[in-house]
């Protein structure tokens, strides 16, 4: 089956490539650790030239090959490598943003084997406090295409992650959206803070210990907010009522927990107070289910896991932008 | 002038010394970095013996040559010495706590010289998310034994530091406290999360990205809360709305904003909507200013500054131990 597209999900850490024959069907992945903070940095010779530049060589190395064998494939990259950062910054589109308004807005780069790699910009929301996403719009614009018709009407998506992304769509745009900076703060408490000098980390989940800290974060005691909660997982050890290895995962659910305690409250006023939405979630897979286990006492009760959400909105991003012929998948 | 007692103020990254006569009069006072987590090392002769001890040489460097001078001094130390990572654990004190309760409650450790310190124990809520406090009991109890009967009436205490302490006080006990990690968040976040990479500390301070700050997390904007405004921090910076200078102190005046309006929330909880309580803050001049101003903004109308409490502290627990007859300050 001959190979339409190569599809580039291009982080700060990593960099995962796709090789999609007709409707956006995987034929070949890969995951590389090139990200943009990460490139590799070995000279080699790239059409006849030699060749140092690090996007060069990551490019290189993710997809000579499937160039090699078919020179006329276009390629689309999302993420960081549009950013001030990457290859060839794409400024951020506006919301409301959806498909045909990105993939219109696409920045190239042309490669030293003369392929022009296709950047999807960023979104931003304009306001008092901005708020920017790069490469979450595509995966939140992958799970849109996929859905029927009646589910887009009242949802959230979630992109849980060192920045965790919440995303309100109306009639396929993302029209608003808001951050959460919880995993990043997890990482920086747990490796430089006090709270991680008592931690110790378990073999594997303690969900007990994860629930209490998001019981902790829904109640009472947790409106006084996480600057001053979180001093209850050095607290709790201190009165030996938190062992060390149930630590790590109590912060993580009392962090969560104000994640989305906030976001509820959120919600409900936007809504006034009409029910809470349905939430598809996107991203890692065990981060996601701590995410659901905290959705669902929060009071959020529909909740669905979404999957090859980048490939697929990388496809429809193509095709939006008529790099390639849309055909129907078998 | 004969000195009655020497007052040790000794925390984790330093030791004061106080050499006070009757009344609590401060005839000399000394500043040494040798907290418990950096304590000296080089041998020396004590009593008649090498010593390698860190405690008993810190001890040795701060009062050895008050001590030559007058051996029969009490001492009594107050901080981090009586933490299980101190010279003795002295086991907290459960509230309500006042001078007599901890001074009745001091820990001895008998010095290489035969010199008894006497250390005062930290001060434990016991609640669901309990509280802990080592050193600041010493210096609320010092601004409570100088205030006017009806100035204590309605009084909130404020220590401001890596992790500060707000604390109730009723009838010269202390009450109840709360703790916010702000300080130790603000360093984390500066020197190892995404927001510091963008950061440059400028020269001075700068008022008006800290009022900022402020103004950002007591508006609606500010009710998702911490987790996610703190973002706004970077993304400001990515629009152009905020410079690289200008963001330490929009970060500083986000944090302290938060803590202090989830605390003038509490506040209002627990009073049932009356007036905010009098304020009065203790500890680092140019963080004290900073709270200050935020207090301002936050509605708390009467702030003042607190000074000398800690040896003023020391002075009474002495007092209430029977270390030393109380004279009249002339």
């Amino acid at each position: 089956m001959l190979a339409q597209l190569i599809a580039l999900d291009w982080g700060t850490t990593s960099l995962r490539a796709y090789k999609l024959a007709a409707g956006g069907q995987v034929l070949e992945q890969r995951s590389l650790s090139s990200g943009i903070m990460q490139l590799p940095r070995t000279p080699r010779i790239i059409n006849g030239q030699e060749c140092t530049d690090g996007f060069e060589l990551a490019f290189d190395e993710a997809c000579g090959d499937w160039l090699d064998a078919q020179p006329d494939l276009p390629v689309i990259a999302c993420g960081m490598v549009g950013s001030a950062q990457g290859w060839r910054e794409a400024a951020y589109c506006d919301t409301p943003a959806n498909v045909a308004h990105l993939g219109n807005s696409l920045q190239s780069v042309c490669s030293l084997r003369g392929v022009d790699v296709h950047i999807v910009p960023g979104v931003i929301q304009r306001s008092r406090l901005p708020n920017v996403m790069r490469g979450e719009e595509t995966q939140v614009l992958g799970v849109l295409q996929n859905l029927p018709v009646e589910q887009g009407a009242d949802l959230l998506i979630g992109l849980p992650g060192s920045h965790s992304k919440w995303v309100e769509v109306a009639d396929g745009c993302i029209v608003h959206f808001d951050t959460f900076m919880t995993g990043e703060i997890f990482a920086v408490l747990s490796e430089h803070s006090i709270l991680g000098r008592t931690q110790q980390r378990g073999a594997s989940f303690d969900g007990e210990a994860f629930d209490r800290g998001v019981q902790v974060a829904l109640s009472a005691d947790g409106e006084i907010g996480p600057l001053s909660t979180l001093f209850s997982a050095r607290s709790l050890g201190l009165t030996g009522e938190l062992s060390a290895t149930a630590q790590p995962d109590y912060l993580s659910g009392l962090l969560i927990g104000h994640e989305l305690s906030a976001l509820a409250n959120v919600q409900r006023r936007r809504r006034n107070n009409a029910p809470l939405p349905s939430v598809i979630l996107i991203g890692n897979a065990q981060l996601c289910a701590r995410y659901r286990r905290a959705l669902d006492a929060c009071g959020f009760a529909h909740v669905t896991l979404a999957e090859n959400a980048t490939e697929r909105g990388l496809w429809q991003l193509a095709v939006a932008a008529g790099l390639i012929t849309p055909t129907p998948s078998r």
